[in-house]
């Protein structure tokens, strides 16, 4: 790996294939950088599992690519920034990001008076992060009073989008039976805690309507490692030793196993094909999560 | 562990809970027996994920059970069995029984000239085991030709099952989506190829409706366990040193993580609470998964 920081890659990793979505995010944000994409297909879906098990996969999905030299780990999947976020940024002498501050940080500047609510898996909404977050206030932005805070957990929506059912009348009964409360809330706001939520921006739109803004963290987050680069100096330099065409950063993906519609998944969440993947072995992610912050400094 | 391996208890594994509808079959069938269950609830589900990925957790799922001293293992996943039942026979030093081959024999049972259909997750469909079975024959019966073996993937019935939502309107429309191909065509029988789908078998049955009969492999996998256990000696003696009121075999839950609706789950699942769970570390399965046969030899 380069001597020099600012020429490593950034790390990305998700439960599953969701956070296609932040990475395509990030590499529209910052288009030099090369990227590593994590996802932990074997074990896919976090959202249902309980913290311990959570902070666990996390260690050991940031821990894999902390070994392959990361200089930042952006933590895609809500439910691991739920769970593991202070966790892995204590145990890893590299900067780590999630998905939630910046979701909340977005939802405060865009809300204009009425409530704001959040939707996701039921770890992520149970752990409460997002709801403690739009409490408390972040960056510029003051809290909200906890009446104008919703929360609904969607556990269908992942399974509905992986199933590549947007736009079918089963979706149209979920997105009913889920979120007919916020509709019939004040809301103004809806904040999209889940990396597969972003593919059902138009039926959630459709169903929530115009005057509801919805808050996709991805674009969010990626603005938030942007500026922790540019901050740290660690943004890759333009004359860098250009590994393609034009200068444009390099993507390489790591999965702990190949599904069997990854092709089709892929596609759905990234806008292109994937080629190169490369296998993580059950033991490589065992081993990944044995690493000691001492084994890791410079 | 005792030393007379009758005294031993049988070993269930499972992607998650929905194999307890195979332990209920099991107490039913043997009610002297203990039981262990293990569910692999921190890596659910497998239908979606590839035969080398379920062939690593199968094995760590059976190495956990075989240290744990049972006298036989049963697979209670459809696509564990589909994936990892021969390679488990030959690295166990037990006997391992699978839903696979009794859910096949039972259909070709029960078919009266017509087709026979089995649904299941995309793993075990795409496995084509049922297919084959069907195809080649089991037990008594001959296989059936070709166009008589109709399968279908039907990967949102298990979230739809685990978000408790048999008999409503998403889930028929579901059925709709995945069974009309199997209605239209001419089915007498349907194999329930998932652990899962027992739950929603008045749905399904509602909607194929009256003439198609229904094959949970679960009463017919117990039927398995007991021939086995009776031809090699196995049943527990009736004067056995009883642990349980009435000479009532006990069961024993071991759990890889405790889901968010792990009781809500595990009741719908049993038909009664479920008690004194305990859970199983990534790191023991890492381990379990390492025993090598020489290990276990009496």
């Amino acid at each position: 790996m380069s001597d020099d920081l600012r020429h490593r890659p950034l790390g990305v990793f998700d439960s599953g294939m969701g956070g296609l979505t932040v990475l395509r995010a990030l590499h529209e944000q910052l288009p030099g950088e090369d990227i590593i994409y994590f996802g932990d297909t074997a074990r896919v879906p976090y959202g249902t599992k309980g913290e311990r098990t959570v902070r666990t996969f996390a260690r050991q999905d940031a821990g894999l690519l902390v070994r392959l030299g990361v200089k930042l780990v952006v933590v895609a999947c809500n439910t691991a920034s739920a769970f593991a976020l202070d966790y892995l940024r204590v145990t890893f002498p590299v900067p780590v990001l999630g998905v939630i501050d910046p979701g909340v940080e977005t939802a405060l500047e865009r809300t204009r008076g009425g409530s704001v609510g959040v939707i996701g898996t039921s770890g992520t909404i149970r752990s409460r992060r997002y709801q403690e977050g739009l409490l408390a206030g972040r960056g510029q932005h003051v809290g909200l009073p906890v009446e104008r805070i919703l929360a609904q957990e969607c556990p269908l929506f992942v399974p509905l989008v992986e199933e590549g059912m947007m736009g079918t009348q089963i979706t149209r009964l979920a997105l009913e039976q889920y979120l007919a409360p916020l509709r019939n809330a004040d809301i103004d706001t809806l904040i999209l805690g889940c990396t597969h939520y972003p593919l059902l921006a138009e039926d959630i739109g459709g169903f929530m309507g115009p005057e509801v803004t919805l808050v996709d963290s991805a674009d969010a987050l990626a603005r938030a490692a942007a500026a922790l680069l540019a901050d740290r100096n660690l943004l890759r330099p333009p004359d860098h030793d250009a590994t393609t065409e034009g200068g444009a950063g390099r993507l390489s993906f790591y999965l702990s196993d190949i599904p069997w519609k990854f092709a089709e998944i892929g596609e759905r969440f990234l806008g292109q094909s994937i080629d190169d993947v490369k296998t993580v072995g059950l033991d490589e992610m065992e081993a990944a999560g044995q690493i000691l912050p001492a084994d890791m400094q410079e």
